[in-house]
């Protein structure tokens, strides 16, 4: 694949992908409703803000609306073509785009490099014209690129999607299933806004390092996140030098971690998956941040996306990890909480005998005959709002404490819904990481929204919450890792 | 701590305590509205089926309800007492509980053993009491009792609590938050049904053994979870006996599991939580499932409260593990889903060339040219209802398979709503273990409800799906393992 080297050198403009004014989708069907080219087409034209026409060869018009049947004959020279048609109908596209002036392409269909030698020999043809004419594209054999309020390539049904709010973080995606299910539920459950998401399928010409660099300039964009599950052929290193450069927090998640989702990965994508095991160390060293599981993955994304605002910056913080206090309605909760903590390579800071006692002393007296009062401290069901606010504002003063994690259980009589609110000031007043707990109820929402409006982060479990220290103890540390990467690379 | 062995030999009845016709509470304030006893009686005689009196010492009325001066002035002898009165106000009126004959107690009030040698004391002499007139009783240090649609003498007002629905798991936990958070709440999620809910406290008479034991015999319960952590000096060894012998499944989630968990843990409960690591090794040899995570534990519950429904008795079937299939609609999550079926211990069978050549022939011709024919099976976003039907019912009918994972994408266009029903018919035919997944949102509940409903696990991401999957491989170890230990004890 000598072709890589080439491909590292050149720069793309992705914008006419990402962000087009106008587009066109070329392949269309009178027959098959779900034929994806008709999906595209209507939500293009009909939901986003993107002009769109539709080309097919034979017909005037579909579903009412009209189509032309070259891209020869459109009014105008859009920025983007958009291929929903065979392979072997794809080359006479290309070509015709190229030479029509269109500045950028996305391929759905399959049926290329994944299918074996005939489909690989059409796939180079395609980027050799591609690349002749500077016409990026992505895929081929991808679901394609949702780019809110622009553009939604999908071949998807709009209303069976969940489609995520407008936000910071840009997606990449080797698996449009894993796209629009495990990232874009995710996202709208836990309000994660996405800048573009783009499904990149085979990664002919334009692959995850194109991407990040252009996302690195793209001031939607905080935080790039990936789902991988192997590089092609050369990839992986050019990668992860240009994440290392990257100013803004890159999150992976890996498919085929183990054996037998190697395999797995093997038959899916035909990428080298072997490699992951050896990217998944690099990764570490590159300043990648490589969560293991998809909730990790969410929580990890959350809490990034919310720090990024720059009313809570907490990345300009150095969190160690190692000076946590716990402050806890339940005792219970206190120690599932410690448990985690030792699971994320976080630790408790040990109160000294004073801070004991002066903890007993803020509390309510009924409370203070059974309270817990090491770390974790444990208020009981006998504490109320007040005792809570008090403690947090002292902990919040103490010298060996960096991050409060707050475990909030709403059931008590005595807690108030003001709670997050007070909470929300206290964080404000301090500048040190708070994170939440609240039970994930409906209910209980007047407390976590207040908390997370305002940019301090709130499991819906004790583990989520966890989580959530973790990340922003291993952002403090990835900032600091780039700041050294960038004066020496 | 010689009084042990005396207990290991006792018997108590103790269905007036879980299943009361009556009951008192006692201790009850007309200036605190936030006070335990008032929340317990007024909560009693308003929504539960126990007919309640309510005894405080110097009112006639309390929010309008009549309430007596003393126990010996009720009307008729409750069956159970439940106290919500200061420790020192405990002891006078635990004996003028049992001397009216009072058959059993409950007593919330903390500042007993927990506290020190004065608190110590007078639990000793409450325990005393209690034995002498075969009254058992709960706590102290407690939430109590939860027996719906008998019983609740939880303190926390009911419009906070998440009630989960009556159903076939009796719980025990030795932390009232995690009991009314943790379990409540998940078990209201995943409409996971409670028998008895018990927070044991202190555990000065009946401890986890005692309630195991009666657990074993409630027509009511087929499973009993277990949040534990520690014993006290000597039970640890009693209650993995008593595990072993019982027909039910027997779930422990042990908080206390790292160091700094255990310690959390002494301070909180004071039990011996070092023996916690000892007992995680001796849970195995007994019989008793010990999940790792409040996820595990949730998806664990889940698989066996359903598996418990006659009409799908999958514990009889003896599932090993190793012979699994996939059939999914996204290669990214066959990806996924392979990596966590290896964290799990569970293995995929390998197809013969045979097996791919079917399945191959079984897909529509589109789907067929792109499909992953390998195990995890990938259908491809081209698939639609007739294929998951007609693969599935080849996969149910051969000898190397012995559960099929389903992984459903449904915003795939041509997977219809009907899915969850052909699913459930394949399902009822062949009798082999499956297990879906749906992604958790509202619009596909229509599959997933048909799944759930009709007894077919149903994981909300996929890691779900693996640990029920996970679940029903140990339930077939756990059964074949208690069918020895039977004989044997």
């Amino acid at each position: 694949m000598s072709n890589d080297k080439i491909e590292e050198d050149m720069e793309f403009d992705l914008t006419p992908i990402f962000r087009p004014e106008s587009a066109v989708v070329v392949g269309l069907s009178q027959k098959n409703p779900f034929h994806p080219g008709n999906a595209m087409f209507t939500k293009n034209l009909m939901e986003m803000e993107v002009k769109t026409y539709g080309v097919a060869p034979k017909y005037k018009t579909i579903e009412g609306h009209k189509i032309y049947n070259s891209i020869n004959s459109l009014p105008q020279i859009p920025d983007l073509a958009i291929l929903a048609v065979s392979s072997r109908h794809t080359l006479p596209v290309i070509k015709e785009a190229a030479e029509f002036g269109i500045k950028g392409a996305i391929i759905v269909g399959g049926g290329f490099a994944e299918t074996g030698k005939e489909g690989k020999k059409i796939q180079d043809e395609i980027v050799k014209i591609c690349r002749d004419n500077n016409m990026p594209f992505i895929g081929p054999n991808c679901v394609g690129v949702y780019s809110p309020p622009v553009l939604d390539t999908l071949f998807l049904p709009s209303e069976r999607m969940t489609k995520p709010k407008s936000g910071n973080v840009a997606v990449i995606s080797q698996s449009g299933g894993v796209l629009v299910d495990q990232f874009f539920i995710n996202f709208a459950k836990r309000e994660i806004g996405i800048s573009t998401a783009v499904s990149v399928g085979n990664k002919a010409m334009i692959n995850e390092t194109h991407l990040i660099k252009y996302f690195e300039k793209d001031p939607k964009t905080d935080v790039i996140a990936l789902y991988l599950e192997g590089f092609n052929h050369g990839d992986g290193r050019n990668f992860c030098i240009n994440a290392r450069k990257s100013k803004k927090d890159i999150v992976v998640f890996s498919g085929g971690r183990t054996s037998a989702g190697k395999s797995a990965a093997g038959s899916h994508t035909g990428a080298l998956a072997a490699d992951n095991s050896i990217m998944s160390g690099a990764f570490k060293q590159y300043s990648v941040i490589n969560p293991e599981t998809e909730n990790e993955l969410r929580n990890t994304l959350k809490v990034y996306s919310m720090l990024a605002n720059p009313f809570r910056n907490y990345s300009t913080m150095s969190i160690h990890g190692d000076k946590i206090a716990i402050l806890s309605v339940s005792g219970g909760h206190g120690v599932l909480c410690s448990d985690l903590l030792e699971k994320y390579d976080l630790s408790l800071t040990k109160f000294t005998e004073k801070q004991k006692d002066d903890i007993g002393f803020l509390l309510n007296p009924t409370a203070s005959k059974i309270a817990g009062l090491n770390n974790p401290i444990d208020i009981t069901g006998s504490g109320g709002n007040e005792d809570i606010v008090n403690i947090l504002e002292y902990l919040l003063n103490q010298n060996n404490i960096e991050m409060v994690l707050i475990l909030i259980v709403p059931q008590v009589p005595q807690l108030l819904m003001t709670l997050g609110r007070d909470i929300v000031n206290l964080g404000n007043k301090y500048k040190k990481p708070i994170v939440g707990y609240v039970p994930w109820t409906e209910k209980f929402g007047l407390i976590r929204e207040a908390l997370e409006l305002n940019h301090i982060p709130c499991g819906n479990t004790i583990e989520e919450a966890v989580q959530m220290a973790a990340a922003i103890k291993l952002k403090g540390e990835g900032g600091i890792r780039k700041k050294f990467s960038h004066n020496s690379l």
